[in-house]
Protein backbone atom coordinates (compact mmCIF):
# COMPACT_ATOMS: atom_id res chain seq x y z
CA UNK A 1 0.00 0.00 0.00
CA UNK A 2 0.93 3.46 -0.39
CA UNK A 3 2.72 5.28 2.67
CA UNK A 4 2.95 8.94 3.08
CA UNK A 5 5.13 10.50 5.62
CA UNK A 6 3.18 13.35 6.77
CA UNK A 7 2.71 16.04 9.04
CA UNK A 8 -1.21 16.84 9.63
CA UNK A 9 -0.43 20.89 9.61
CA UNK A 10 2.28 21.17 6.83
CA UNK A 11 0.44 22.18 3.32
CA UNK A 12 2.74 20.54 1.16
CA UNK A 13 1.48 17.27 3.08
CA UNK A 14 -1.78 18.40 2.35
CA UNK A 15 -1.44 19.14 -0.92
CA UNK A 16 -0.73 14.73 -1.20
CA UNK A 17 -3.30 13.69 1.09
CA UNK A 18 -5.72 16.03 -1.43
CA UNK A 19 -4.57 14.41 -4.44
CA UNK A 20 -4.79 10.54 -3.13
CA UNK A 21 -8.22 11.45 -2.12
CA UNK A 22 -9.41 12.89 -5.38
CA UNK A 23 -8.09 9.92 -7.33
CA UNK A 24 -9.45 7.78 -4.82
CA UNK A 25 -6.63 6.33 -3.66
CA UNK A 26 -6.16 4.17 -0.27
CA UNK A 27 -2.74 4.62 1.69
CA UNK A 28 -1.24 5.05 5.07
CA UNK A 29 0.06 7.66 6.83
CA UNK A 30 3.17 7.93 8.55
CA UNK A 31 3.05 10.87 11.06
CA UNK A 32 6.03 12.61 11.49
CA UNK A 33 6.79 14.39 14.34
CA UNK A 34 8.98 17.37 13.59
CA UNK A 35 9.22 18.79 17.47
CA UNK A 36 11.11 15.27 18.06
CA UNK A 37 13.20 15.81 14.99
CA UNK A 38 11.84 12.65 13.26
CA UNK A 39 12.50 14.47 9.93
CA UNK A 40 15.91 14.88 10.64
CA UNK A 41 17.14 11.16 11.39
CA UNK A 42 19.56 8.76 10.11
CA UNK A 43 16.62 6.08 8.52
CA UNK A 44 14.08 9.70 7.22
CA UNK A 45 17.34 11.17 5.50
CA UNK A 46 17.83 7.98 3.59
CA UNK A 47 14.33 8.52 2.42
CA UNK A 48 15.31 12.43 1.69
CA UNK A 49 18.05 14.09 2.45
CA UNK A 50 16.86 17.66 2.30
CA UNK A 51 14.59 16.45 5.85
CA UNK A 52 11.57 17.78 4.49
CA UNK A 53 7.84 16.52 4.53
CA UNK A 54 5.94 14.81 2.58
CA UNK A 55 7.82 11.54 1.23
CA UNK A 56 5.65 9.04 -0.68
CA UNK A 57 6.62 5.55 -0.72
CA UNK A 58 4.70 3.13 -3.59
CA UNK A 59 6.72 -0.45 -4.02
CA UNK A 60 10.01 0.52 -4.20
CA UNK A 61 9.71 4.05 -5.61
CA UNK A 62 10.16 6.84 -2.87
CA UNK A 63 9.29 10.12 -4.06
CA UNK A 64 10.06 13.45 -2.36
CA UNK A 65 8.88 17.22 -3.19
CA UNK A 66 5.35 17.88 -2.65
CA UNK A 67 5.07 18.79 -6.53
CA UNK A 68 7.20 15.73 -7.53
CA UNK A 69 4.64 13.62 -5.80
CA UNK A 70 1.36 14.98 -7.73
CA UNK A 71 3.14 14.76 -11.03
CA UNK A 72 3.90 11.32 -9.86
CA UNK A 73 0.32 9.83 -8.64
CA UNK A 74 -1.31 12.14 -11.91
CA UNK A 75 1.52 9.99 -14.08
CA UNK A 76 0.73 6.99 -12.23
CA UNK A 77 -2.55 6.79 -10.94
CA UNK A 78 -4.47 9.62 -12.70
CA UNK A 79 -5.22 9.94 -16.24
CA UNK A 80 -4.03 13.00 -19.26
CA UNK A 81 -6.80 14.76 -17.51
CA UNK A 82 -4.61 16.12 -14.23
CA UNK A 83 -1.21 16.35 -15.93
CA UNK A 84 -1.35 16.34 -19.89
CA UNK A 85 1.58 15.44 -21.68
CA UNK A 86 1.81 17.61 -24.31
CA UNK A 87 4.18 20.52 -24.74
CA UNK A 88 2.08 23.72 -24.34
CA UNK A 89 -0.31 22.23 -21.61
CA UNK A 90 2.16 20.30 -19.20
CA UNK A 91 4.52 23.55 -19.31
CA UNK A 92 1.27 25.67 -18.55
CA UNK A 93 1.20 23.39 -15.76
CA UNK A 94 4.48 23.31 -14.56
CA UNK A 95 4.80 26.93 -14.58
CA UNK A 96 2.19 26.80 -11.04
CA UNK A 97 3.98 24.33 -9.87
CA UNK A 98 7.22 26.37 -9.67
CA UNK A 99 4.94 29.21 -7.93
CA UNK A 100 4.23 26.52 -5.56
CA UNK A 101 7.58 25.67 -4.63
CA UNK A 102 8.57 29.39 -4.82
CA UNK A 103 6.14 32.02 -4.82
CA UNK A 104 3.64 30.49 -2.68
CA UNK A 105 6.00 28.89 -0.28
CA UNK A 106 8.26 32.35 0.16
CA UNK A 107 4.76 34.35 0.68
CA UNK A 108 1.77 32.70 2.32
CA UNK A 109 3.04 29.84 3.50
CA UNK A 110 6.16 31.29 5.33
CA UNK A 111 3.81 34.08 6.80
CA UNK A 112 1.40 31.34 7.75
CA UNK A 113 4.17 29.53 9.42
CA UNK A 114 5.52 32.80 11.73
CA UNK A 115 2.06 33.24 12.78
CA UNK A 116 1.32 29.15 13.42
CA UNK A 117 5.17 28.27 14.88
CA UNK A 118 6.87 31.68 15.53
CA UNK A 119 8.63 31.04 12.61
CA UNK A 120 11.51 33.59 12.60
CA UNK A 121 11.43 35.62 8.84
CA UNK A 122 11.17 38.75 7.21
CA UNK A 123 7.81 39.25 7.57
CA UNK A 124 7.63 42.22 5.77
CA UNK A 125 8.85 40.79 3.13
CA UNK A 126 7.12 37.31 3.08
CA UNK A 127 3.84 39.30 3.52
CA UNK A 128 4.62 41.73 0.45
CA UNK A 129 5.62 38.50 -1.54
CA UNK A 130 2.13 37.13 -0.25
CA UNK A 131 0.12 39.47 -1.24
CA UNK A 132 1.89 40.39 -4.66
CA UNK A 133 0.97 35.88 -5.69
CA UNK A 134 -3.06 36.76 -4.84
CA UNK A 135 -3.34 39.40 -6.90
CA UNK A 136 -1.62 37.98 -9.92
CA UNK A 137 -3.79 34.96 -8.79
CA UNK A 138 -6.68 36.83 -8.92
CA UNK A 139 -6.29 38.56 -12.06
CA UNK A 140 -5.53 34.96 -13.95
CA UNK A 141 -8.83 33.20 -12.17
CA UNK A 142 -10.95 36.46 -13.07
CA UNK A 143 -11.20 35.03 -16.44
CA UNK A 144 -10.55 30.79 -15.53
CA UNK A 145 -12.30 28.08 -13.97
CA UNK A 146 -9.15 26.61 -13.02
CA UNK A 147 -5.86 27.71 -13.25
CA UNK A 148 -4.81 25.97 -17.03
CA UNK A 149 -6.86 23.83 -19.34
CA UNK A 150 -10.16 24.51 -17.93
CA UNK A 151 -10.55 21.54 -15.70
CA UNK A 152 -9.13 20.86 -12.27
CA UNK A 153 -5.07 19.80 -12.76
CA UNK A 154 -1.90 18.99 -10.00
CA UNK A 155 -1.56 22.76 -10.92
CA UNK A 156 -4.84 23.82 -8.34
CA UNK A 157 -3.98 20.79 -6.27
CA UNK A 158 -0.44 22.15 -5.77
CA UNK A 159 -1.13 26.25 -5.49
CA UNK A 160 -4.81 25.62 -3.19
CA UNK A 161 -3.44 24.05 0.16
CA UNK A 162 -1.44 27.60 1.20
CA UNK A 163 -3.80 29.99 -0.54
CA UNK A 164 -6.66 28.47 0.90
CA UNK A 165 -5.00 28.55 4.76
CA UNK A 166 -3.45 32.33 4.05
CA UNK A 167 -6.20 32.78 6.89
CA UNK A 168 -4.09 31.23 8.75
CA UNK A 169 -1.44 33.63 8.90
CA UNK A 170 -4.05 36.75 9.04
CA UNK A 171 -3.35 37.35 5.42
CA UNK A 172 -7.71 37.77 4.25
CA UNK A 173 -8.99 37.00 0.95
CA UNK A 174 -11.33 39.59 1.05
CA UNK A 175 -9.34 41.56 -1.99
CA UNK A 176 -9.28 38.24 -4.19
CA UNK A 177 -12.70 37.22 -5.05
CA UNK A 178 -11.62 35.03 -7.44
CA UNK A 179 -9.44 33.48 -5.63
CA UNK A 180 -12.06 32.82 -3.57
CA UNK A 181 -14.41 31.43 -6.28
CA UNK A 182 -11.39 29.30 -7.57
CA UNK A 183 -11.14 27.95 -3.52
CA UNK A 184 -15.01 27.12 -3.55
CA UNK A 185 -14.75 25.66 -6.69
CA UNK A 186 -11.93 23.14 -5.40
CA UNK A 187 -14.02 22.83 -2.62
CA UNK A 188 -16.88 20.96 -5.19
CA UNK A 189 -15.05 18.65 -6.17
CA UNK A 190 -15.42 14.64 -6.10
CA UNK A 191 -13.19 13.45 -3.28
CA UNK A 192 -12.45 16.69 -1.67
CA UNK A 193 -10.99 16.43 1.91
CA UNK A 194 -9.85 19.47 4.01
CA UNK A 195 -6.74 19.42 5.87
CA UNK A 196 -8.12 17.61 8.58
CA UNK A 197 -9.52 14.84 6.30
CA UNK A 198 -13.09 16.09 7.28
CA UNK B 1 11.49 31.52 -34.48
CA UNK B 2 11.48 30.82 -31.12
CA UNK B 3 11.71 34.27 -28.88
CA UNK B 4 13.71 34.30 -25.34
CA UNK B 5 12.95 37.59 -23.17
CA UNK B 6 16.49 37.02 -21.59
CA UNK B 7 18.79 38.93 -19.58
CA UNK B 8 22.52 37.64 -20.03
CA UNK B 9 23.76 37.41 -16.85
CA UNK B 10 20.59 35.93 -15.05
CA UNK B 11 21.07 31.83 -14.90
CA UNK B 12 17.36 31.55 -15.41
CA UNK B 13 17.77 32.71 -18.43
CA UNK B 14 21.07 30.91 -19.33
CA UNK B 15 19.29 27.67 -18.25
CA UNK B 16 16.84 28.00 -20.83
CA UNK B 17 20.04 29.27 -23.31
CA UNK B 18 21.69 25.86 -22.20
CA UNK B 19 18.39 23.96 -23.08
CA UNK B 20 18.19 25.49 -26.56
CA UNK B 21 21.52 24.85 -27.68
CA UNK B 22 21.44 21.27 -26.77
CA UNK B 23 18.91 20.67 -28.60
CA UNK B 24 20.37 22.92 -31.52
CA UNK B 25 17.58 24.95 -31.74
CA UNK B 26 18.16 28.69 -33.63
CA UNK B 27 16.08 31.13 -31.83
CA UNK B 28 16.04 35.29 -31.20
CA UNK B 29 17.61 36.67 -27.81
CA UNK B 30 15.16 39.88 -26.74
CA UNK B 31 17.13 41.24 -24.34
CA UNK B 32 15.36 42.49 -21.48
CA UNK B 33 17.15 45.81 -19.39
CA UNK B 34 16.51 44.94 -16.03
CA UNK B 35 17.97 48.70 -14.79
CA UNK B 36 15.50 50.11 -17.38
CA UNK B 37 12.47 48.53 -15.40
CA UNK B 38 11.93 46.53 -18.44
CA UNK B 39 10.48 43.64 -16.79
CA UNK B 40 7.85 45.72 -14.95
CA UNK B 41 5.71 47.51 -18.27
CA UNK B 42 2.37 47.24 -19.38
CA UNK B 43 3.74 45.18 -22.26
CA UNK B 44 5.87 42.60 -20.71
CA UNK B 45 3.25 42.01 -17.66
CA UNK B 46 0.82 40.67 -19.93
CA UNK B 47 3.77 38.38 -21.34
CA UNK B 48 5.04 37.11 -17.83
CA UNK B 49 2.81 38.49 -14.83
CA UNK B 50 5.37 37.64 -12.34
CA UNK B 51 7.80 40.15 -14.17
CA UNK B 52 10.54 37.71 -14.19
CA UNK B 53 12.76 36.84 -16.73
CA UNK B 54 12.84 34.28 -18.73
CA UNK B 55 9.78 34.28 -20.95
CA UNK B 56 9.42 31.73 -24.30
CA UNK B 57 7.34 32.71 -27.24
CA UNK B 58 7.30 30.12 -29.83
CA UNK B 59 4.49 30.94 -32.33
CA UNK B 60 1.23 31.24 -30.07
CA UNK B 61 2.70 30.08 -27.27
CA UNK B 62 4.12 31.88 -24.29
CA UNK B 63 5.53 30.18 -21.59
CA UNK B 64 7.24 31.88 -18.50
CA UNK B 65 9.38 30.41 -15.54
CA UNK B 66 13.26 28.53 -16.56
CA UNK B 67 11.51 25.39 -15.28
CA UNK B 68 8.09 25.31 -17.43
CA UNK B 69 10.35 26.13 -20.36
CA UNK B 70 12.92 23.79 -20.19
CA UNK B 71 9.87 21.18 -19.86
CA UNK B 72 7.89 23.07 -22.80
CA UNK B 73 11.03 22.64 -24.39
CA UNK B 74 12.29 18.94 -23.78
CA UNK B 75 8.63 18.22 -24.38
CA UNK B 76 7.91 19.90 -27.68
CA UNK B 77 11.43 19.74 -29.37
CA UNK B 78 13.43 16.97 -27.80
CA UNK B 79 12.91 13.06 -26.93
CA UNK B 80 11.68 11.32 -24.25
CA UNK B 81 15.48 11.18 -23.09
CA UNK B 82 15.24 15.07 -21.73
CA UNK B 83 12.00 14.40 -19.81
CA UNK B 84 10.88 11.07 -19.66
CA UNK B 85 6.67 10.69 -19.51
CA UNK B 86 6.77 7.48 -16.72
CA UNK B 87 5.17 8.23 -13.61
CA UNK B 88 8.43 7.26 -12.26
CA UNK B 89 11.33 9.17 -14.12
CA UNK B 90 9.43 11.68 -14.66
CA UNK B 91 8.55 12.61 -11.07
CA UNK B 92 12.48 12.14 -10.11
CA UNK B 93 12.94 15.01 -12.67
CA UNK B 94 10.18 17.13 -11.45
CA UNK B 95 12.23 16.78 -8.11
CA UNK B 96 15.23 18.46 -9.39
CA UNK B 97 13.25 21.14 -10.97
CA UNK B 98 11.75 21.66 -7.05
CA UNK B 99 14.99 21.88 -5.70
CA UNK B 100 15.71 24.78 -9.00
CA UNK B 101 13.02 26.68 -8.40
CA UNK B 102 13.63 26.54 -4.02
CA UNK B 103 16.86 25.59 -2.39
CA UNK B 104 18.89 26.89 -5.38
CA UNK B 105 17.22 29.95 -6.12
CA UNK B 106 17.01 31.45 -2.50
CA UNK B 107 20.62 29.70 -1.59
CA UNK B 108 23.84 29.82 -4.12
CA UNK B 109 21.71 31.75 -6.60
CA UNK B 110 20.70 34.51 -3.82
CA UNK B 111 23.98 34.73 -2.75
CA UNK B 112 25.38 35.19 -6.02
CA UNK B 113 23.13 38.19 -6.78
CA UNK B 114 24.06 39.62 -3.57
CA UNK B 115 27.68 39.91 -4.54
CA UNK B 116 27.06 40.54 -8.30
CA UNK B 117 23.94 43.22 -7.65
CA UNK B 118 24.35 43.89 -3.73
CA UNK B 119 20.78 42.50 -3.80
CA UNK B 120 19.72 43.15 -0.11
CA UNK B 121 19.44 39.53 1.77
CA UNK B 122 19.78 37.61 4.80
CA UNK B 123 23.63 36.55 3.44
CA UNK B 124 24.09 34.31 6.20
CA UNK B 125 21.10 32.05 5.96
CA UNK B 126 21.46 32.08 1.91
CA UNK B 127 24.72 30.66 2.59
CA UNK B 128 24.26 28.23 4.51
CA UNK B 129 21.14 26.92 2.49
CA UNK B 130 23.85 27.37 -0.76
CA UNK B 131 26.35 25.37 1.52
CA UNK B 132 23.32 22.81 2.81
CA UNK B 133 22.13 21.91 -1.08
CA UNK B 134 25.98 21.26 -2.56
CA UNK B 135 26.55 18.92 0.39
CA UNK B 136 23.18 17.28 -0.90
CA UNK B 137 24.07 17.07 -4.11
CA UNK B 138 27.67 16.17 -4.04
CA UNK B 139 26.37 12.66 -2.46
CA UNK B 140 24.08 12.41 -4.20
CA UNK B 141 26.30 12.96 -7.37
CA UNK B 142 29.39 10.10 -5.52
CA UNK B 143 27.13 7.56 -7.36
CA UNK B 144 25.56 8.91 -10.52
CA UNK B 145 26.82 10.38 -13.46
CA UNK B 146 23.79 12.73 -13.78
CA UNK B 147 21.04 13.83 -11.54
CA UNK B 148 18.62 11.29 -12.75
CA UNK B 149 18.04 8.43 -15.35
CA UNK B 150 21.97 8.01 -16.24
CA UNK B 151 21.72 10.01 -18.36
CA UNK B 152 21.77 14.18 -18.93
CA UNK B 153 17.48 15.47 -18.14
CA UNK B 154 16.46 18.49 -17.70
CA UNK B 155 17.18 18.07 -13.93
CA UNK B 156 20.60 18.24 -14.43
CA UNK B 157 19.99 21.60 -17.50
CA UNK B 158 18.02 23.28 -14.24
CA UNK B 159 20.44 22.68 -11.39
CA UNK B 160 23.71 23.27 -13.40
CA UNK B 161 23.75 27.11 -13.73
CA UNK B 162 23.45 28.50 -10.24
CA UNK B 163 25.79 25.61 -8.94
CA UNK B 164 28.57 26.21 -11.78
CA UNK B 165 27.95 29.90 -11.12
CA UNK B 166 27.94 29.08 -7.19
CA UNK B 167 31.78 31.03 -7.18
CA UNK B 168 30.30 34.71 -8.63
CA UNK B 169 28.90 34.73 -5.22
CA UNK B 170 32.40 33.53 -3.53
CA UNK B 171 31.29 30.29 -3.23
CA UNK B 172 34.06 27.66 -3.38
CA UNK B 173 33.45 24.20 -4.99
CA UNK B 174 36.19 23.35 -3.65
CA UNK B 175 34.65 20.70 -1.02
CA UNK B 176 32.25 19.06 -3.12
CA UNK B 177 34.52 17.15 -5.76
CA UNK B 178 31.89 14.83 -7.09
CA UNK B 179 29.62 18.15 -7.87
CA UNK B 180 33.04 19.50 -9.66
CA UNK B 181 32.91 16.60 -11.72
CA UNK B 182 29.58 16.53 -12.48
CA UNK B 183 29.86 20.26 -13.94
CA UNK B 184 32.77 18.95 -16.10
CA UNK B 185 30.82 15.74 -17.70
CA UNK B 186 27.90 18.61 -18.53
CA UNK B 187 30.79 21.05 -19.85
CA UNK B 188 31.43 17.83 -22.19
CA UNK B 189 27.60 17.59 -23.65
CA UNK B 190 26.89 18.17 -27.34
CA UNK B 191 26.18 21.62 -27.77
CA UNK B 192 27.54 22.77 -24.57
CA UNK B 193 27.62 26.83 -24.50
CA UNK B 194 28.49 28.50 -21.04
CA UNK B 195 26.72 31.83 -19.82
CA UNK B 196 27.73 34.13 -22.46
CA UNK B 197 27.11 31.98 -25.33
CA UNK B 198 31.25 30.72 -26.09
Amino acid sequence: MIKLYDVELSGNCYKVRLMLSLLGLEYERVPIALKKGEHKTEEFLKLNPLGQVPVLRDGDVVIRDAQAILVYLARRYGSEDWLPTEAEPMSKVVQWLSVAANEIQHGVAAVRKHFLLNAEIDLEQAQKKAHQTLQILDKHLSERFCLECDRPTIADVACFPYIALAPDGKISLELYPHVVGWIERIKQLPGYVDMLGM
